[in-house]
């Protein structure tokens, strides 16, 4: 079913019909085509849904559309809704939603629910204790596996995963894990505690989220524990939500790597003030960096006076520089997010890039010889100024592009700020100060 | 267990110890502790690991690691390996090794499995087919949830997941999937034809892994179905592949953005010929199209020669362009590889930048004509000349940093070429013009 044959069956009124091609589409699915609808059409198709599709059709809305649905559901409604979301879906959905329609969801959350969703609404954003959810099965080590393959048939329909199973003692703490996989294929009669991984790899709740999804690419889990200060077992974060990470800890190192505050939000939602608030800063802070370089230009007046021509490759060298820069800065920053470059490797990492920038900037310095000596008709010795400037430039401004990043890492600041653009910046004014510099020397001025 | 007390009881030879402490650990951990050791003793400790967990082990070394080990096992050995290893790592392994090594794992291989491999080393690289897995659940649709529940703790040993069953008619042609959950929580009785889900979503072997990868975010799955053209199911591609599928995705995009030809290979293990080839070429590129640049200032020598000072905000304007340009597209190319801005939406993009553009640009204008009218000491007509510059350069770089990545896409290529690099270098010949365009005619030279 697609946009088109949805309105269609609206428009004809062929309900019936209608309520039975939606429910074979996935849940994700129904949700996007509902999107499309104009609010009260789209409560009319949704309260035909079956409950429990309806509610998680719910939790795959936009928040706009969750907030509109809230504010025009019943309260019986609601309470369903609430009753069956998933944990860690609600507390997003409370995290996005105004006042009033909050303490409409709290009204019909149990008391005791309640007070999770005030201590999970107090995990620092980004924490593993923010992303993860409650419901988890949990099993006890003298059960057998028959007994815990009937607790899950019980109460699996409820819990974000049961292939991960979750063993802890009296008093929360965390003794094991078992899989579905070990509880289907072992014994019947065997103990949980005989058969349960004791070495359990677990997070914190204040961990941060990107080393929640370092630990889910390394293992390749599919669910991991959160653990509280006092080791008890508080939460779960499962695999689907670690995606969501991964890609948005992705989208915010793209964005500072192009001098942008970082933005959750999708671009196509965000307003134009938001958008151009997250670039003016850095916008800013660069165009005035950029003096330094009209000071060093002003400074060398009369060289550019006596030779003119020099003035024409200041573009290429500046380009130039802060192009290798960028290359080292973005595989370095790069590495360092994925964990395969760390801080002591700094040394092998300079050395390498050493090598490369020699390399790099004597082939590129050679062609740059004979194309501006043939093709540009200046003299030998003002193509000789620009190819070793160019030389040097490369060397430079590859040292600065990998050590900058590893020095941001070393005084714990996000190494994805020092990308391109402020490299650029920093390649700029050196490689003019080595063009004059080289120039006065080589050209006798 | 660290390096330290792994070397610690190596030297005392408490190997016993050693095994039951080693064998405590994840199998992941389990590999990186045996590669830092010489590829001898690491052979010896591999040895006495328990079979199937030293396959496990060997599944996760490097390349390197593995090349060794092949090398130094005797036969039976190896036999082992490649029967208990998971197909597709089988094939990730014979695709890195040299021809002797892939010869000797082949000869270990049974004759049916030897063919699937030749066929499975025919996909595509980064296609659907070439990341997918054979070792899946197959059902029936006229078993009982008894039925599978038994075959499952029969075979699930050897699947790479079994919390998703596929069930398939006679010709291998998928009819369903269903949840190990769903089986756990259903009556035995009951037939799987009643409980599975038919409106499976699938890929073909030769999608590509990026639409694959978008899929599984999208949904949330565990696991997805790949069919061939008959639809027959060929099969399974697992979550944990495609974490590393969407790392190396955005890897790629990183390195296309910053001017490098993408490569898979880790930083520190790739060598340096490899990374200076992988940079040249764009860098030169680069450095070749700023001749242009160079030829709009040798145009307008006489200008920068009647007004010298001039000269000196073309590094600011060129950066400040670059730097608008670059923000743009890397929103643009973002929002187009997480299918968060499609082409349809173009019109809309490009109003939302165009505003975006006006207010930035404004900004930095003003602020731009108070700082060098004030600091500078240029008259008031020179510090209007580069701050309309700015503003049009801003509005400019902006449009053409969120055309050219859409304009990329619909052509079919990788829109993260269009990014920074290349629009800093056609945004700063349009701003060179502009501004001497500009200077002409205000400053009447």
């Amino acid at each position: 079913m697609d946009e088109r044959r949805l309105k269609e069956l609206i428009e004809e009124k062929k309900y019936v019909t209608l309520k039975k091609e939606l429910e074979e589409l996935n849940q994700v699915d129904i949700a996007e085509l509902l999107e499309k609808l104009d609010v009260y059409t789209a409560l009319l198709i949704f309260r035909m849904l079956s409950k429990d599709l309806a509610v998680e059709v719910f939790s795959h809305f936009s928040v706009e559309q969750q907030r509109n649905i809230i504010g025009l559901v019943t309260d019986k409604e609601l309470k369903y809704i609430v009753e069956e979301l998933f944990f860690d879906d609600m507390v997003d959905i409370i995290e996005e939603m105004p006042a009033n329609i909050v303490k409409k969801i709290l009204k019909h959350a149990k008391e005791e629910e309640r007070s999770l969703i005030n201590q999970f609404l107090k995990y620092p954003p980004e924490s593993a204790g923010s992303i993860m959810t409650i419901e988890y099965v949990d099993l006890k080590k003298h059960m057998t596996v028959g007994d815990a393959l009937n607790h899950i048939k019980k109460t699996g329909l409820d819990k974000e995963t049961v292939y991960t199973c979750y063993v802890t003692d009296e008093n929360r703490k965390l003794e094991g894990i078992i899989s579905l996989r070990k509880l289907v294929i072992s014994d019947e009669e065997k103990t949980i505690e005989d058969i349960m991984n004791k070495d359990v790899i677990y997070v914190h709740t204040h961990d941060d989220q990107e080393t929640v999804a370092n630990i889910f690419k390394k293992y390749g889990f599919l669910a991991l524990p959160v653990v509280d200060k006092e080791d008890r077992l508080t939460g779960i974060i499962t695999v689907d939500d670690i995606m969501d990470v991964i890609e948005q800890e992705n989208t915010e190192d793209f964005q500072r790597m192009a001098a942008m505050a970082p933005s959750e939000e999708k671009y196509l939602d965000t307003d134009i003030l938001t958008l151009a608030k997250h670039r003016i800063l850095w916008l800013l802070v660069l165009m005035i960096s950029a003096t330094f370089t009209g000071r060093i230009i002003m400074k060398y007046e009369g060289v550019l006076q006596t030779i003119v021509v020099l003035t024409a490759f200041i573009p290429m060298l500046m380009d130039t520089g802060g192009n290798s820069g960028n290359q080292s800065s973005t595989l370095i920053i790069r590495g360092l997010a994925l964990g395969e470059i760390e801080l002591k490797d700094a040394g092998k990492v300079l050395w390498k890039e050493f090598r490369i920038s020699v390399i790099v900037g004597f082939m590129l310095a050679v062609i740059n010889f004979f194309r501006i000596y043939l093709f540009d008709t200046v003299g030998p010795l003002v193509a000789f100024t620009v190819s070793i400037t160019l030389f040097l430039t490369v060397i430079i401004s590859k040292g600065i592009g990998s050590l900058l990043p590893m020095a941001a890492k070393k005084l714990n600041i996000d190494p994805a700020i020092m990308a391109g653009p402020l490299i650029t910046t920093i390649v700029d004014a050196i490689s003019l100060i080595l063009y004059f510099k080289i120039a006065t020397l080589i050209l006798g001025i």
